[in-house]
């Protein structure tokens, strides 16, 4: 079969692979699966190593992808073979004690994709036909009904990540009915926070985009103004449209140190910044800073396993759509021109089909 | 009459001022009242200045106060002469959006005891024997009944400060029914905190001691248990206590950049910190360890005066005795000698009477 490998700086190739086999012998759990991937995408955080911002090194791409069960091993009990299934972003047991918390990606038995899993063997990376899933019946979520409507299949796929990070992202800034909030980035995961801030009630949503198209799709998303000024001009501007205070939350969907600067200093007094942008080397939190505001910080890798089944049924019946982020399509082939369309700026997120 | 004032590192002198007078002319709001000072104390953040920690000078000391009420301007309506007050540790005009917000320490009208308040003029600080309080309404909270039993005197003092802002560690801790939770700290501020995170509901409350009468008071306030150790030491006994993972909520009572790295570092992943330890030039929080975590970070200077009014009838009534976190009373002529038992720990929190 095909996958995507990084092999460094700009370097996105589609290799031959052998085809992925359940664990056997004496130490398999038999608690994996093989999903045959219908689609995987791009995240905007494959980027940093694409940029060489992160230590790069021949490693397999991809972990995002929708699909359906082909085997199963001998003790996975709720996926079943032919079930249509949504991966989040990583490994997880769902029995453990942060699992039960809440937190799977801190899943004390679980692990990422494209590495190998405590116990469990070596996780398949989600950009290629097939997958080995490790912890199937933890990991996996199953759409019910059977292979959806394909237009639905870039809805599903949000799942996997960006939906429930940019939702991650609201809970964690607290949003709740009557909020004010602001969204720092405008990429899949900012936009997809402004659905999940929508959703929880908030009754003023500040996307900060300087793209026309991204600005047009915030406001089909939820969001009641735009504001492309950035750094002291944004501040400002957020803070004379909030009571000369600022709003109560704001959302940090990039992960630079610039949009956390940016964040911190544009919640009001007692807000809370709920960040979920991948922190790209720094920076530190100024907790002097913090201290003086009363602003929380909260967030980080969402744990995306325990919000799949609260976003599915929406998905489903389109009362959001967060597929809508998807700008672009291509055949897994082409996976090098989907890195630079997203690197370049040209497409905001690039689903791939095997 | 006499005030304290601090002339630099370990110089502390009782000096004579002028009594303070209601601000007059046609620039005065009429906002202001004269208290005369039953009881003030030396804050743990006292002592920054005083080790030459943060940057000192000539000035008067002071930020907690109870007293009763001689004197009131013009347009001071809800505080009457003869009140017996509880003063919060700043002063705040209780109409703006932050103090609406709960965020009275962001006050836009306010300021700190011991210093020019906005338009409003000098604010004496708390340890002497006058305070002109400016913006009286907004600040002041009338003890109803008139002026108490001398032996609830110490525990309404400490509505000035230290009880709320454990209070507020708690609640920013997010501390609820059923949290298990670690105390960093155990100065005054940290055995407030724990009294406040059994109000809350807590059923595990570890209080980080190595103080032999630290660890008897924070039993008797609701720890219900106690580990000495610290650095990856105490981190490890806490995980061992904690499943594994850690307690939910760690409240870090000190503001040190040991005391905040221990506190980060012992909760388990998605849990929170509250924060109230002034931060003593740093460290800045550490954002991937955040973010690998979940663990949010929130709190900061504790909007006091929005909690003196739902603490104050059970300190009235016994239910809670933070009053006991004072181990020393002294004249306000010996202030010299309360920094200096509080800076060689043979203090937790001293006492003073004018």
């Amino acid at each position: 079969m095909r996958a995507v490998f990084m092999h460094g700086d700009h370097d996105i190739r589609v290799q031959d692979v052998p085809d992925p086999v359940l664990a056997s012998g004496p130490s398999a759990s038999g608690r994996d699966a093989i999903v045959r991937v219908v689609a995987s995408c791009v995240c905007g955080s494959d980027l940093w190593g694409y940029r060489g911002v992160r230590g790069g090194g021949e490693r397999r791409m991809g972990h995002e992808f929708v699909g359906v069960v082909e085997q199963i091993g001998d003790a996975v009990g709720k996926v079943k073979v032919g079930d249509f299934v949504i991966a989040p972003f990583y490994v997880c047991c769902g029995e453990c004690a942060n699992c039960r918390n809440g937190v799977s990606t801190s899943c004390l038995n679980g692990g990422w994709w494209g590495s190998e899993v405590k116990d469990e063997g070596y996780a398949d990376a989600g950009q290629g036909e097939r997958v080995r899933v490790p912890l199937a019946d933890g990991t996996l979520v199953v759409v019910p009904g059977g292979e959806p409507d394909p237009a639905l299949v870039p809805g599903l796929l949000t799942l996997s990540d960006v939906m429930c990070t940019g939702h991650h992202a609201a809970v964690s800034g607290g949003v709740r009915q009557g909020s004010t909030v602001a969204v720092v980035g405008d990429g899949a995961v900012g936009l997809s926070a402004i659905i999940a801030a929508r959703r929880l009630g908030a009754t003023r949503i500040v996307a900060m985009s300087r793209h026309e198209s991204r600005q047009r799709l915030a406001r089909e998303f939820g969001a009641t103004d735009v504001v492309p000024e950035r750094g002291d001009e944004g501040i400002a501007r957020l803070k004379e449209m909030f009571g000369g205070i600022g709003p109560d939350v704001v959302l940090e969907c990039v992960g630079t140190k610039e949009s956390m600067d940016q964040a911190l200093r544009s919640a009001r007094p007692g807000g809370q910044v709920g960040f979920v942008g991948v922190p790209a080397g720094g920076p530190e939190l100024p907790v002097q800073q913090m201290f003086s505001t009363n602003v929380g910080v909260r967030g980080g890798v969402a744990p995306v396993r325990g919000y799949i089944e609260e976003l599915l049924p929406e998905v489903l019946d389109g009362r959001i759509q967060p597929g809508r982020v998807f700008d672009v399509e291509l055949p897994l082939s082409e996976a090098a021109e989907a890195y630079a369309a997203m690197d370049e700026r040209r497409a905001v997120k690039v689903l791939l089909r095997p």
